[in-house]
């Protein structure tokens, strides 16, 4: 089973996948604090409304959460290759619902930064709200998995100790293209890859978490409650732009892949900023 | 002029202050997203729903930001205690909206910390979406200015080098009492102190701010796009309780005060949780 949010001729809605079509069901907009495990469930399959897949705009799998919390330095690989001691307690920064684009969607370069990296990632989606969820209780506070490419802007990250600045850019993050419940997702030997330009530049699998994601679970709810439809990405294995030698950094006509086995493929086209800088509109979606 | 967002007999409304009485202006339950500079301008008051302030609770000024930016070391003295250099870029990191309580709320201590500290600070409240806003247009941006206790604990903060674990607990940041219009309000000379138990713990003015309000405007807008009613919490003054000799934290029974000259003071009470650590409901507000 695999679920999406998207758009069709203006109207968005949510719908399960069938071969290469989505069904929609009736009564919801887009994954979220409003969909949660029984309403995926029972909600009414409008059969007659089905449309092919590459005939819709695939959104952010979850355009609007609530929170998004991202993970640094959880493969063992990633963490050897900066330099870093093991952690003990998770390395973990924000991103927002404005940050996140399709799965489809171009990464469109801001003129500000001359360092966007891409960074490969497994990603949890939140179904049931809870604080101080136990590892144990986690399994049933998770709606499904998807991929992200949690698109960094290194010369803004480092500017200080803090990295929001150099995480958190407007429709940077493609997320998508499915919501896959765990049900029959086995996670533990999946594997995970990013090619650019068809060559493969990040390459592990999930065994190599160093943080499984019922211990995420567990941390971040500790401090704040999760809501339905809440997205924990839980970092990136080695391989990063930055850190190769030479580095290498995302340039417009760049094709950028993500995938996770089982879980599914992000596919981007990375662009130029088109829009005059000095504009005064809201952006994000 | 000052506004609150209040609660008064299970009904939401935005107050504009009369002396010690708050007018509800019509059709808002709080600001935030639609109550723009043009919106209080020009909304009904609606006289006859006149109450006194103390029979009101006042909410967080703004319940609901899309998204809440605090600035760390941004105070001659505060950098100075914490024996780093002086910052060329402003050190960013989040809350969440489910951080925020009441000017006059509890600040609850959680049964995980035991370093639970003060900050108090300048909050800005954003008026006019923007993405890329210059430093000259920024206060074009402004809706107004609050008070804030950017309450932090300590021995979660410092577990990585990433912050926000430390800062975004759940119903932890007083913020209020009053949006304050910023006509008329001269910030260049204002003080700021914290109060502990009658003790002041902090003193020092706006005039000592690193990065003063339309940089941090300008400098956030370039990555992201601000909408009205984001936070943005503007650092806090040396005398921090990590950073005394010995080391002070909260407690329950404490009385902790913030107070911005000409903008307002929340006045707050620390007690302990009183919650099953194990429930699995949603928190914040």
């Amino acid at each position: 089973m695999a679920y999406a949010s998207y758009e069709h001729r203006g109207v968005r809605r949510v719908g399960e996948l069938r071969g290469s079509s989505l069904v929609p069901l009736e009564g919801g907009t887009e994954l979220g604090l409003d969909t949660g495990p029984e309403w995926l469930r029972d909600a009414v399959r409008d059969e007659r409304a089905q449309v092919p897949v590459d005939e819709v705009r695939l959104l952010p799998v979850v355009p609007r959460p609530s929170k998004v919390f991202c993970v640094g330095l959880n493969y063992l690989g990633h963490v050897t290759e900066t330099k870093r001691e093991l952690p003990t307690y998770p390395v973990l920064f924000p991103k927002f619902d404005s940050s996140l684009i399709g799965a489809h969607d171009d990464i469109v370069l801001p003129p500000e930064s001359t360092q966007v990296d891409y960074e490969g990632e497994l990603a949890v989606v939140i179904g049931r709200a809870g604080r101080r969820i136990t590892e144990a209780d986690a399994p049933h506070h998770v709606l499904g998995y998807t991929v992200a490419n949690d698109v960094t802007m290194r010369d803004f990250q480092y500017r200080t100790h803090q990295w929001v600045q150099g995480k958190a850019w407007d429709a940077c993050t493609p997320i998508g293209p499915y919501l896959i419940p765990p049900d029959g997702v086995n996670l533990a030997g999946a594997g995970i890859r990013t090619v650019l330009n068809g060559e493969k530049v990040q390459e592990s699998d999930l065994s190599m978490l160093i943080f499984p994601v019922p211990r995420l679970i567990a941390t971040i709810s500790t401090f704040t409650a999760l809501r339905p439809g809440d997205l924990i990405l839980t970092g990136t294995p080695g391989g990063v732009g930055y850190r190769r030698d030479p580095q290498v950094f995302l340039t417009a006509g760049d094709r950028i892949s993500v995938e996770v086995d089982g879980i599914g493929t992000l596919n981007n086209l990375v662009t130029m900023e088109q829009t005059d800088q000095s504009t005064q509109e809201g952006g994000g979606q």
